[in-house]
């Protein structure tokens, strides 16, 4: 199955505890794009400026990534500037350039329109909501927002959610949109605007996943070393949904495995800055984590 | 195995959005002895003052805990008043009135310097060796400490700390003692200070393990009615160490299977107050809440 991704593509300037990375490759299409292309084809829907040149690019070429729907436009790529707090556990944006990105519409190329799985980027809902109406059925919408829109736009978003499939919010935003405070109760506030299933991300502390059958908990890999957290959300997303693409079936074993898939390919975006480690891994390396992940979590069944 | 458990057997008061509780039973030593007294036989060390009667006692009664070692002094019990955001993530201490625990000098009783597992509980570190000094060779020494020690008496901690084999702490306090942010570092730094094992306590993201053969990641049961988190980190204790003494061999397998034992029996105590959740399950609950934990956690191998 074939995902569509609608989404930013940026340049990011970021500063953390171990250095700087000045207008490199960012924005939420393209860590979820390289994540979810280790699965699956990915048709990639997104604006790009006139600055924006070949070596950019070479993040997604040699991958089953397409990019007819990557648009350029007159004007400067959208900009993000930020620097992250000595423990990486807050940050500070310093600068944020919309630039083209300011009057996104996407348009939605005749060939992506029977994307079996569709991610909304964290979009205007209303973008979203026009992104859906230029595709035929798909079998799964999934769906990223942020306070932004959950605060200015309550109304067009309970519109969007309407559709959707599967949301992936942080815990936070999960807070903010259901008004309730304990997980367990938002999760049910959430289920009940329309996703079947919510996916919690905590980040360090892992991800939680509501759905129509189970609850399932995994947590993050604890890493020695994280030089840059940028893109570990929208990475887990792209190896989430990648994954399921790539099922016959979807099902509650197969969420949960999807969701392992997103934390082992998180776990190694923030290895490195930009999407330098999450290129340059092998599909043998995200296995071999993936077993790391079960020797972190597997406990056995007590004895009577 | 038998344990000795050193701590506070304490009246609190406690406000939570729930509700309020008035000089109910609390204390380290209590929650921790109640839940260990699932598994195994539990030594306690306490003292309590002339205030503190016959009803307080019942929660003990009928359990295999020995009560030899709660020395009654002339005056007050410790008691502790408290009072919980409406989230449940932070608290406020209203009161605190340590009357007889601030001159507590544990005595071990005779018939307890035999115990096979010991836990210090959070008291003065130096109070804590003067306990190690008085029994034989325990198979294994664990200890909780806090903030307080770690900044106030930094030296005599780490001579505590070289004599233990499991150090029970939460991430704040494991970042405070080692000066490492990054929990893999702060783990590595602390296991070299003398515990081979470090349990790190995250509260509703649960518990991660370091240990000599591996890292172990349990999360917390999501829950929907959390009433009182008083005593849940002593109560994981309680039930990580409880079912530790009730094993043969204790290794990395048990250490894994202990560490779900405590988050199961510490997803019950916050359900009511005090000990009154605690002290009303069943073996059995105990047993069908793990099979919760196990159908929270599990996921497949992935195929190849």
């Amino acid at each position: 199955m074939s995902i569509l991704v609608v989404g930013s593509v940026a340049y990011d300037t970021v500063e953390t505890p171990s250095g700087r990375a000045e207008r490199v490759l960012g924005g939420s299409a393209s860590f979820f794009a390289v994540a979810a292309s280790y699965f699956a084809p990915v048709n990639l829907v997104g604006v790009v400026g006139d600055d924006f040149g070949e070596k950019q690019l070479e993040a997604f070429r040699g991958r089953p990534i397409d990019l007819a729907g990557l648009e350029r436009a007159a004007g400067k790529t959208f900009h993000w500037q930020g620097r992250y707090s000595q423990d990486l556990n807050s940050r500070d944006t310093i600068r944020t350039d919309l630039n083209v990105f300011e009057f996104f519409q996407p348009k939605i190329p005749a060939a992506y329109r029977h994307s079996e799985l569709v991610f909304l980027g964290n979009i205007d809902p209303l973008l979203q909501r026009e992104v859906l109406a230029q595709v035929e059925k798909p079998r799964v919408v999934a769906c990223d927002t942020m306070n932004y829109w959950i605060t200015g736009k309550p109304a067009e978003l309970r519109e969007t959610l309407a559709k959707v499939d599967v949301l992936l919010i942080n815990d936070q935003e999960a807070r903010e949109l259901s008004g309730e405070w304990n997980l367990v109760k938002a999760a049910r506030a959430i289920r009940r605007m329309g996703p079947e299933t919510l996916v919690v991300k905590k980040g360090e502390h892992g991800v939680l996943l509501f759905g129509h059958e189970s609850c399932f908990a995994a947590p993050a890999l604890p890493l020695e070393t994280v030089i840059d957290p940028t893109g570990a959300g929208d990475t887990f997303a792209g190896g989430f949904l990648g994954y399921l693409a790539s099922r016959q079936d979807i099902n509650d074993r197969e969420m949960r495995r999807a969701i392992v898939f997103g934390s082992v390919l998180a776990s190694f975006t923030v290895e490195k800055f930009s999407l330098d480690r999450l290129r340059e891994i092998t599909l043998r390396e995200v296995q071999e984590r993936y077993q790391d992940f079960r020797a972190l979590t597997h406990f056995d069944d007590h004895e009577a």
